[in-house]
């Protein structure tokens, strides 16, 4: 029995190992140097090894930005969480810009790669919206489930979106600093956009 | 006269098809293949001449993005003005959003590009801090110059800034067009969140 658990066990440590490698080769070199030539030599197999679990370099791609999506929804439904949506929606937008923080590769991947075709990777799209619906759910919770209320979830969503999106660019991008702010605006910087935030969804929209 | 004219002009000429040599290199293969060899290939110059403007690759690199955020600056500043600052405002967003659509590789330039050394190459920070300007113009105008409205008005721009971009990421993104959204939410999303930026701003932050 152990003997026949060894014989299977390769395959599957394969397929995950491309996905570490793939991940390394972009961090690294950049997505346009992504390819499943490039990764079997990082791992030290044959040119033709990672192809009997990707067919082409896109189905890497898809599979590596898939697990992203998932990780990402995963720490998204892993906040704290509260039953007043407004507390709920905080704690969502402070864990996605810790994650946005702690996860750039990662981060950049889902949001500022040329995805694969898309007909092709359904997958992604799936997991994606998966994460999207979280922040989804938080709304309808604090909007209610009218149908007159949907159009409104649905745009509020694109606008919380946005503004977290935003603020994980300003602050973890490289222009912040040069901009030479003083310390203590720069402290209060994420406090005060989220409050910022809170109270645009308050106001009535024109 | 003519003669020394079209004498003097060719390192002009150089210096300003550097520029443009290498924001071709840069859409076509990447910020990464920059070099100074290779924007002189793209030009069918000798390896040494782009030497003579642009001591390094980096010199090179600091030149084209301060260009964007000089050209960023002007757009912005060629807006349609209004006496009402939260129209201006309006107007300032929604300009932004314009030219990161148009723009879309001057702006990752400027915001999704590692920079070079910044103290070797002030002119660039110098350049971003005018286009930053231009929104807090627009801000102390609305919330007036009294000292103790200093930090509201810097903390203001990050939001309002944040906001901008984070939409303008979001709009201009493949995620987007993958969520499947309905046609008539995206495209009232842009007019929605500037309604919800509007209204935040016009709220007592906490």
């Amino acid at each position: 029995m152990p003997a026949r658990k060894t014989r299977s066990a390769p395959p599957l440590e394969l397929r995950d190992a491309c996905i570490v490698a793939a991940q390394q080769v972009i961090a690294e070199r950049g997505i346009e140097h992504l390819s499943l030539r490039e990764v079997a030599r990082k791992l030290g197999v044959s040119h033709q090894a990672p192809y009997k679990h990707y067919p082409s370099r896109d189905h890497l791609l898809a599979e590596v930005m898939r697990r992203c999506f998932q990780g990402f929804a995963a720490h998204l439904d892993a906040r704290p969480r509260h039953e007043d949506p407004e507390l709920d929606l905080e704690s969502l937008g402070l864990q996605y810009l810790a994650y946005a923080r702690d996860h750039p590769l990662e981060y950049r991947l889902m949001f500022s790669t040329t995805w694969p075709e898309s007909a092709a990777h359904p997958e992604i799209a799936r997991d994606a919206t998966h994460a999207y619906d979280v922040l989804r759910g938080v709304l309808q919770r604090m909007h209610g489930d009218a149908p007159e209320m949907r159009d409104t979830i649905e745009l509020d969503a694109l606008y919380i979106w946005s503004t977290v999106h935003g603020l994980a660019g300003v602050m973890n991008g490289q222009c912040l600093d040069r901009l030479e702010l003083r310390a203590k605006v720069v402290r209060q910087a994420v406090r005060h956009a989220m409050d910022r935030m809170s109270a645009g969804l308050a106001g009535d929209p024109r």
